[in-house]
C-alpha cells in the first residue's frame, strides 16, 4: 500500500483537515468531513461510499479495517500517515482506532411536499446528542433529519462518531427554518413539549399520517417559532418527582412509540 | 458570608477534592463526591440535602444559587473560594456555573426480596451514559438502580452532572453481581438483548410484576452471566438497516414501554 507521511503541522493537507476538525462552517464550505474509527470506515465500505482520502495514525491502525483500507488504496484512494501528535489534533476522540476517512458530503435542497417521516432538531447544541439523535431516528425508521440554524452541525466529526454510521443511511438537511417545514414535508408536525399539550400515550392517531417530530434543546425546550407551527403538542408522562428527560431519551421514547403504533397497525391489517 | 480562599494546589482540602474528581475508588472510600452546577445545587436544596462543603470559582458564581448558598453558609456549611485554575481542575465540565457542592453518599447493603422495579447496568462504561440512564430510569418511575463491578461509578462527578439531580431521587447500588439480583429483588429479570429473544412490543405481560431491566454495554451487549439469569430476553424491533441503539436510547425505549403498559393497566382498572 502506498502512502504519504505527514510530519509537519505546516503541511497544507493537514491544515485543511485541522480546519475540518475545528470549524463546522468549513465543513459546509468544503462539502467534506472526517469520519473517525473502524466502525465508520466499515460502514462506508458496506454502503459503497468511497472516501476522498484515508488518514492513519503513525502508531498503527485497528486490524479490523485492514482489508477495506487495502482495497480502497488499490482503487486509488490517497492514503496518509500522520505523526501521532498531528493525528490526535484532528481526531474527535482521545483513544481512537487510528483511522480517519475524509468523506464528501453534498447538500441537497429541501424537497417540496415530500411524503416521509422527519425528525426536526430545534436548537440542539451538543454534537454528541445530535449524533445519537440521528442514530435513534434511523433505528426507528425515520431517515430524514432536518435541523434549525442554531442546532449543532449534523456533519461534525463528533456527531458522526456518535451517529455510528446512521448518517449514511439518512437524508440530512441543515439550516432549516421551522416555517419551511410545512412546504417541504406533507406530514403532521408534532411538538415534543415537556410543558404541556396532551399525553403521548393517551392521544390517539397522531401517527396516522407521516409526521415531523420536533425536538428542542435541553433546558429551553422548543422555541416559540416551533411551537407555533405545531399541529399537536405531546408530552411524555414522566413521574412528577422528575423534571425532564435528556433530549436523546425523549426522542427515543417518541419515535419508538410511533414505531410501535405503526407496527401494530400493520399487524391488525 | 464567610469563606476561606485556597490558592495553592498543595492545600490538603484541594488535594482531597482533586482525588474525588479523578478517582472513583476514592469516592467510595471517602463516602463523598462532588456535585457541580447550579442545577445540582438547587436540587440538593429542594431535597433538603445539606452539603458537606461548598466550593466556588474565584471568577464568580451563577446568580441562581445565591439564596441557597447564603442560607447554607448561615447554617454552618464551610465555604471555599478556589483560584480559577484550581477550580477548573476539579470541575467535571469546562464552562461550569462556578459552584460545586461536596456531598456525602452512603452505601446501603442490597435488600432481600425487595418488591420494586430496578434498572441493572451490566458493564456500562461511560460516566455520561450512566448519568443519563439514572435520569431516564427515575423519569420512568424506576428509582432503584444497580450496577455491576465493571460499570462506571454511579457517583462520579460526570455521572452526577448527566443525572441532573436524579441521583438524589433514587436508591443506587454498586458492585452488584448478577447472581445476587434474584435474592435481592422479587422481580422478573428482563434482558435487553439486541441479538435475540422476543419482540418488546409483541410480547405480553412481561410488565405484570416488578421487573429488573438489565442493560449491557455498547458493543458487547449483556454479558453471558447476565443473560443466564434472565427470565426473558426482549429486543427492540429496530429497522433492519441499522444495527443497534445507544444504551441510553435503548433504556428509554424499554423503561417507557413498561411505563406505558403500567399506565394503561391503571386506566383499564
Amino acid at each position: 500500500m502506498r502512502y504519504q507521511t505527514i510530519q509537519s503541522d505546516a503541511n497544507a493537507k493537514f491544515k485543511r483537515w485541522k480546519k475540518l476538525a475545528d470549524n463546522t462552517r468549513f465543513i459546509k464550505k468544503e462539502g467534506a468531513t472526517l469520519a473517525e474509527g473502524a466502525h465508520l470506515v466499515l460502514t462506508l465500505s458496506e454502503r459503497k461510499i468511497k472516501p476522498a482520502a484515508l488518514i492513519f495514525r503513525a502508531s498503527g491502525v485497528s486490524d479490523e479495517v485492514g482489508d477495506v483500507v487495502r482495497r480502497w488504496s488499490d482503487e486509488g484512494v490517497d492514503c496518509y500517515v500522520l505523526d501521532n501528535k498531528l493525528y490526535d489534533q484532528i481526531s474527535p476522540v482521545e483513544h481512537g482506532a487510528g483511522v480517519i476517512a475524509e468523506v464528501r458530503i453534498k447538500e441537497e435542497p429541501l424537497p417540496q411536499n415530500a411524503d416521509c417521516d422527519v425528525l426536526y432538531l430545534d436548537g440542539v447544541q451538543d454534537p454528541g446528542n445530535v449524533g445519537t439523535l440521528i442514530r435513534t431516528a434511523v433505528a426507528a425508521g425515520v431517515t430524514v433529519i432536518a435541523a434549525s440554524r442554531d442546532s449543532a452541525s449534523l456533519w461534525s466529526p463528533k456527531a458522526l462518531r456518535a451517529g455510528m454510521g446512521a448518517h449514511f443511511a439518512a437524508r440530512l438537511y441543515e439550516n432549516v427554518d421551522v416555517t419551511d417545514l410545512a412546504g417541504a414535508f406533507d406530514a403532521t408536525r408534532l411538538a415534543a413539549d415537556a410543558r404541556g399539550g396532551s399525553d403521548l400515550y393517551e392521544t390517539p392517531n397522531w401517527e396516522a399520517h407521516h409526521t415531523v417530530w420536533m425536538m428542542g434543546a435541553e433546558g429551553p425546550g422548543l422555541s416559540e417559532a416551533a411551537l407555533s407551527v405545531a399541529d399537536k403538542r405531546l408530552y411524555i408522562p414522566i413521574i412528577k418527582d422528575c423534571e425532564s428527560l435528556n433530549v436523546g431519551a425523549a426522542a427515543a421514547v417518541c419515535l419508538f412509540e410511533q414505531r410501535r403504533r405503526r407496527l401494530q397497525a400493520k399487524t391488525l391489517k
